[in-house]
């Protein structure tokens, strides 16, 4: 027998959902900081600030105004990164320089008219109501027969590449799958046809069992650290049905989300008592493609704050080249997660 | 026919070297930017530092001392990510949980004495005695019969999560196959099992045909803007001949990859008149595991920077979840990167 142990030695650990591996270093904690230290972000913003291109009744760059609207607002990106308009084509020169026309509509979404708002500090009434946008959004682009997959996210801190604190995400629609989507179909459909169950259901009932990485349940969703997580405090929300996408959301089951992105968050924020930057995003079934049973919905949240508010996580080098890497354990930031208040500590008692 | 045109429209791009695509957006480099601006570093360092622990005579975590070297100085990493003595044995639940413990050895190689250098303001000589300290180091690593994989690569800069800008560089040896090189061994090989030729051999020779991609060359290497390249101004260094690693490199190969590297770098610095920030390193042929010819040695650079010296490109959401994205071309990079001077910008006439 052996006395290796995941608490202490170096180990890899295998991400189920794309079959790529991780290395975790727990003992590496120690290691002295003396890199970069971020600035922290000016935390107190108006209610309504005029040069803001997502508050309510404002320009924006395309010469359109706001509407003066009381919950979300939708509308196209005025610099969106895919175009409607895109003829089709390609290129394929021996192989070697292949390139394909890429079609898709790229949407914002504001959270709510409040500048100074985020999740975290929005009701989960409120929250709700963005539930109710990213499903009929969904629903809405999934409508055009040449879309195929559909990215629900957010970035949230300019350290996250946000260039706009007012709280909002975005949706890019596209005509092909893209390589995290493909992998975790690939992974998803393979377990499906082996065992007839799903693997995030089967995942999400071993963990239940073993109560190490979960930070919380509601009545349709857990919450987690994936055993493979990635960044320091990585997360991912999971249906407790088997659904293929949020269409198939129930009522219920949209105020059970809100409350889920609600106390997550919260304890994000509480963690070092800042605005706790992210990238979040959903990942479920393409769509117009036929019926994928093995789809499971889920959405992730990927962190980069490691020690601070102000020391992250690089993703550099060894990162980059080889795979990634990272020094704390699931367990230990399922622990942190989970101990932490629901309260949001800019909430007075 | 079809007016599609790789210079205006959305399009994706095939990495051949490991089979993922990227979303390329020519249109959007109008896009106004709001978010983030870096700080730019404070570049005057002095020649020695009495608190490094890098310089030569210093003091190290371990308590050891530096000895008084007048070149390259090579050392075991105080805080190793990868350990040597880490028990052997690993994790399997239900093919749900799965780990590996793994066992390594993470080296440090400090590029020169002079705490105020970076790699593009030494002298190509001195380039060149770090090439024989890579070179030795791997044959060195590789003669552990249970070491896989040899990583050799560098963080330049604070925001690239180096914590120390004396000049140096890292290698993490293990006893596996990250990720990233799994990928390209797979396209090498199934390239080389087809047509029996070199997948990278037959690209930069395309590559010198279309002239549209290349930087420079010299007589043993060629530099190049790949034509799949993630971050803004990433790069490719490929050796002319079919090398499987850098144990093979000729005394003439080794001179020419430091003047490649040399050249590549001033460019780098003269781009926007700063210490330009990357994570460089090389693939090559993994050890121990028998011959695989087909194999291609090459180094990759992967700069951050976008707009200036203070804007760089966010991998984030949409990035993270679904699949790389950039917004200007392979080839608008490599024609910057093509008429830059090889005169360092802080060279004096
Ligand atoms: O080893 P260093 O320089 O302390 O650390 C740096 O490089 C490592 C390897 O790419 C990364 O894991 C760290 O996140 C980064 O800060
Ligand atoms: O669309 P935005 O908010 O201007 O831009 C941000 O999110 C995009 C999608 O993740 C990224 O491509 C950009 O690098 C980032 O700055």
């Amino acid at each position: 027998t052996t006395n290796f142990d995941l608490k202490e030695h170096p180990h890899s650990r295998l991400n189920i959902l794309t079959g790529d591996w991780i290395l975790v270093s727990p003992h590496r904690t120690k290691r002295p900081w003396q890199g970069k230290v971020e600035a922290t972000q000016a935390d107190e913003r108006p209610a309504y600030d005029p040069q803001c291109y997502l508050c309510p009744t404002n320009k924006r760059a395309d010469g359109s105004e706001n509407p003066d609207y009381k919950a979300s607002f939708v509308f196209t990106n005025d610099y969106s990164s895919l175009l409607l308009n895109t003829p089709d084509g390609g290129l394929n020169d021996d192989e070697l320089l292949v390139a394909n026309s890429q079609k898709g509509i790229c949407r914002v979404i504001s959270f709510s008219p409040r500048h100074d708002l985020t999740l975290p500090q929005m009701q989960t009434a409120e929250i709700r109501k963005v539930v109710d946008v990213w499903q009929t959004e969904f629903e809405d682009l999934a409508s055009y027969p040449w879309i195929k997959h559909i990215q629900i996210f957010e970035n949230k801190g300019d350290i996250m590449g946000c260039s706009n604190p007012h709280p909002h995400g975005q949706i890019w629609a596209q005509n092909s799958i893209p390589v995290e989507v493909a992998k975790e179909t690939q992974q998803q459909k393979i377990y499906f046809e082996q065992k007839g169950t799903s693997l995030l259901a089967d995942y999400v009932a071993l963990e239940l069992k073993r109560q190490e990485r979960i930070i919380f349940e509601n009545e349709h969703f857990v919450v987690l650290v994936p055993f493979w997580a990635v960044w320091p405090y990585e997360t991912m929300i999971v249906s407790k049905r088997h659904i293929t996408s949020i269409i198939y959301f129930t009522d219920e089951e949209k105020t059970a989300l809100a409350d889920a992105i609600k106390r997550l968050t919260v304890r994000y924020d509480n963690m070092f008592e800042t605005s706790f930057p992210y990238s979040a995003g959903m990942h479920q079934s393409p769509v117009n493609m036929g019926d994928q049973p093995y789809w499971h919905w889920h959405m992730h949240f990927y962190p980069p704050l490691l020690r601070s508010a102000t020391v992250k996580k690089f993703m550099v080098g060894y990162e980059m080249l080889a795979n990634p890497q990272r020094d704390i354990t699931a367990e230990f930031a399922a622990d942190r997660l989970r101990n932490l208040s629901e309260v949001h500590y800019k909430v007075k008692a």
